[in-house]
């Protein structure tokens, strides 16, 4: 292999089309409709989401064009790098070698823009003119208010409460774009006042917020919601950095063995193991995918596979997943991302199926590993991401023990340069 | 033209050498010796800077050599893209062509770490273990921090007290990096407990904490200063930025006749334009090239050319530079980076000699294009660097009057995604 530091693409290659997994999976249960909890049919998502959206999430196309609008727009900051973790080998002196996609070098910070941009595509060119989301860490929520505002459309952002305390920064971020932030549990929806009367110093949580949104989305005219990870569709958007990455490999005349993402709803790791998955599937290759979810909110490793709502107050349909409950309280660690009760169901049944695996990581350990990362290669990861380091050095250092010549690639999925005040309780002794 | 919305060079094409302007220019005055006012020798700087870099300080070599192993660290983040700024053209409806040169991907998030690698390194192969320097916003700190840790050298950086406090975060980073923090002016000099006994509640200056660093670095063994402006070698070693955005705009069949950049010591506007400069200076072209400075801090505007301290308490050598004194208070304003109170000689020869013109915008003016920059291109552009975007769109806009055809590159120096609470008190009416 090559010994170069990062492998960079030039424009022309970003792929033309989306990996859809699907088309190579055996049928996954259906999604049910909350009410009658017979299977979900796709109109019946036509209040919350724009129709060329619910098309993706039910197709079993293999491959699905990118929109040139879009492919330009991701002109802006993709083909992200690859770059070989060349300092932190040093650090470890591991003899695997390591690799990372930055998707950091988005102008959000992070890989969210790649869903984004074509969700705020689709609504646009039917005609929507108000968007809702929800937010943990905000990292999603900063992504879609820019690809609104591309758009013209205006956006209305339910933040985590706890992260609108802590990351008070991504709300800035958010509204510089042109969006409106509330923190939720709010008083302006009738979800919100419900979470608000029960538990009235809740710190929040996604499935809370996704309540919320996706009220607002069907009770206001013109409007639907967004949603940055779990869907189908959210997967499919997020296979430009798998697909990316492989080509980036032959430039680097090398290729990996391990594949490792953190895990919040899916997003990053499908967006990053799916396209590898397709040789597996097809019989060519074997990876070993690791899932590197908080200890905080463990539902791959602790949670069961069943159905259960998406939200906290059960307005979503009933998504076959790894769960922890819906109205699971996670642990009020800085990874905002990872505070999600459940799992897409994709991700959710190659875990049941054993072809990924998950392992669940504390949040100190996570710090560690974060502040390494940054003396070694000079990026400061986001809490998130640092799960997926720290699954990566805990494969390196088996790899040195055993001599193994192990091919480790993680997805970077994002910069910790909006959560520093977590880097500075951890260098205070505080975490 | 092509209308590509990035130019990405390969790796393997970042420059072999930097550019050296003192090779076309007539010889500048030479330094003074603080105390003899004797024409300073180099062998006088000894104790204060590595040799290798007092070597390019004084050197007239048109071309040298970047070190194999800076360039290798440069791969890390160079080439950095050259973008068309397509969205903020259909915003401001003008038929100027607007180009900038995105330096803020750099995992510091500014080009300062341009010169910080090359100053670590020499530094560090001289035998030297301690670095100092002076930060004001904390790009500078930030960038030399990572670059001491890199090669294994330890780094105290004296911070702009202003900064340290409406910046916390970038104090984090540094920290993070494992450099150490003085707000300044500080007791742990001689000259901070002067400066405190004479200004007690003084919000620190650039000026003030070079000196502290510079005391440090000679009182204390194996130590030596570090500076992030102002210096020949640094505007030397920032010629990187222009050297690869010639390059980019042959593959944009594209060419700038308009040339700006931020401006607080010179680090980044010389960076962009000295190499554009050397074929002026070689009769082939003709740019406009435009320093934008802040009304907070006018030295180009309002001060005047004579010889002056680059720090307050008068211990480096005289430098012939536009000046406001080096005693001077700047106004508090966000874009600390530009609170300096002189210039470097060479950009104060040519604006002395009119190869460059200067202009000095409002606090204001710049987070109102700053906001609008990020809306239309994504990112949120540090306090600094909206000053040259606020001077490109007073440019483009004079293009759409006229209806002239005009080509604008302005560098953005940094991102500002350490500067939101600035963004905050701008949205929030404050600015």
């Amino acid at each position: 292999m090559k010994t170069t530091k990062k492998f960079v693409l030039p424009d022309h290659e970003i792929p033309m089309a989306w990996y859809n997994v699907l088309a190579d999976l055996p049928a996954l249960q259906p999604m049910l409709n909350p009410v009658t909890k017979e299977p979900l049919k796709p109109s019946e998502l036509e209040p919350i989401f724009a129709k060329g959206l619910i098309e993706q999430e039910f197709s079993k196309e293999r491959w699905i064009e990118i929109p040139e609008e879009v492919r330009t727009l991701y002109q802006i900051y993709r083909p992200s790098p690859l770059v070989r973790a060349s300092g932190l080998e040093k650090a470890l002196d591991t003899p695997a070698r390591i690799y990372f996609k930055n998707e950091s070098v988005s102008p959000v910070g992070s890989h969210k823009l790649n869903s984004a941009l074509p969700q705020a595509y689709y609504n646009k060119i039917e005609g929507i003119k108000h968007l809702t989301t929800e937010t943990g860490a905000g990292q999603w929520g900063s992504a879609i208010s820019i690809a609104a505002k591309h758009f013209g459309l205006d956006i209305e952002v339910f933040m985590v409460r706890l992260s609108y305390d802590q990351k008070p920064h991504r709300k800035i971020v958010m509204q510089t774009y042109g969006g409106k932030v509330t923190p939720s549990p709010s008083n302006t929806t009738e979800a919100g006042r419900k979470f608000l009367a029960e538990h009235p110093n809740t710190p929040g949580s996604l499935g809370m917020a996704i309540s919320e949104a996706c009220e607002r989305a069907v009770s206001q005219p013109d409007t639907r919601y967004t949603l940055g990870s779990v869907l189908n569709l959210v997967m499919l958007h997020q296979t430009i950095i798998g697909l990316e990455a492989e080509r980036q490999f032959e430039m680097a005349q090398d290729y990996p063995d391990t594949i490792i993402g953190c895990f919040g709803g899916g997003s990053n790791f499908g967006g990053l193991s799916l396209p590898f998955l397709r040789h597996q599937l097809a019989g060519k290759k074997k990876f070993d995918f690791i899932a590197a979810e908080s200890t905080g909110c463990p539902k791959l490793t602790k949670g069961e596979f069943r159905y259960d709502y998406g939200d906290t107050a059960g307005m979503t349909p009933l998504i076959p997943m790894y769960t922890l409950g819906c109205d699971y309280e996670p642990a009020a660690i800085h990874a905002g991302g990872l505070r999600y009760h459940g799992a897409g169901a994709i991700m959710s049944q190659l875990l049941k199926d054993k072809i990924i695996r998950a392992i669940d990581i504390d949040q100190h350990e996570c710090f560690q590993v974060g502040e390494l990362f940054a003396q070694c290669e000079g990026i400061i990861p986001a809490p998130e991401s640092t799960h997926a380091i720290a699954a990566t050095i805990r494969e390196a250092l088996k790899a040195k023990e055993s001599g193994e010549e192990k091919v480790i690639l993680f997805n970077l999925s994002g910069h910790g340069l909006l959560d520093l005040s977590a880097y500075e309780d951890f260098l205070n002794g505080k975490l």
